[in-house]
């Protein structure tokens, strides 16, 4: 049993992943409500906002991965895999919102950048504290 | 010698990169063909599924990691690194098909759907066992 | 303190992880110098270069990734953190010279592909010598 392994992390990481399909799907939705067959990414002002909104958090997931492990890894990971949550719930905040219209995906969007600028953030600290400590003794 | 590292899951994650590679490569191939030069991404259809489906390899590569790892990790590594190959042919039939017209596209999408749906659900079962006895000493 | 952990490779990820947040920024920065409001994403040359530029990065940012993470637990943590800092010039090489002009992307992007080449084939030497030793003894 792999208990020393990040347990937390590996949730939050298996949680976004679904989201991410959930929020695929969505895309998947609009195309059929808007009957707009693939490879076509132009139509209606709804579905263009919400093809975009998903183009918005594919770009991210990455950088989300990135923070998430290394604030998890180095600071705390029960802090990390709580903003992890946050930063689902802050995703579809900014996904529901832009389907909406393109200003309500502004509060969803400044919560991902918040979370993400945290995590990235103490991920730095324990990162530096780290190096300092195991490079040059400190 | 790293010996305990996951071997097998890394060696799928990279030749699951270098497919991604080919496929990029795949997509200025079709450019060239179709005499499109960057930043054009519109033309005839046949370059158009090609830019698709190359994007949509792209949306779901991040998923498909973080279910092949977790699987991985916390389930079977052989059985993940099986399942990652068997979601590099999925993937290599959903692009070829995409290629030729948008319907072909579907059987090898749905086998990826079924192989990241199983690594994930797998995944799952792993973390929550592995939370479940060192959080709770079930 | 987790000082076994690849200290290195995580603040090279970390550094990357802020460096596509800043490739992200300059696509915001673009959209209002050119007044182009989200969900649009045609407009001038300028912007339509930028916003390539941006996706493209989006695009191999899993890649290197993956290459920086097996070459770097697989070869040698050093070389892979050497390889991250340079793949990152190439990107704002390629970046900054696609913002100009289409063909200006060509340097940085030729580089971009070196660097991710080399880890990958690090990586898998890396790998492969693993994989022998740990399932068939030699």
């Amino acid at each position: 049993m792999e208990t020393d392994s990040p347990l937390l992390l590996a949730a939050v990481s298996l949680l976004s992943a679904l989201h991410m399909g959930y929020l695929t799907q969505r895309v998947g939705r609009s195309r059929m409500a808007h009957n707009i067959l693939p490879p076509v990414i132009t139509g209606p002002p709804e579905f263009e906002r919400t093809f975009r909104a998903h183009q918005n958090c594919v770009e991210f997931y990455p950088l989300f991965l990135v923070s998430l492990w290394t604030c998890g890894t180095f600071f705390s990971e029960v802090f990390a895999a709580a903003g992890g949550l946050v930063y689902m719930v802050a995703r579809q905040m900014y996904f529901s919102g832009y389907v909406t219209s393109a200003k309500k995906r502004l509060p969803g969007f400044i919560l991902n950048l918040v979370v993400i600028g945290i995590l990235s953030l103490l991920g730095s600290i324990g990162v530096l504290h780290g190096i300092l400590y195991k490079y040059f003794l400190i």
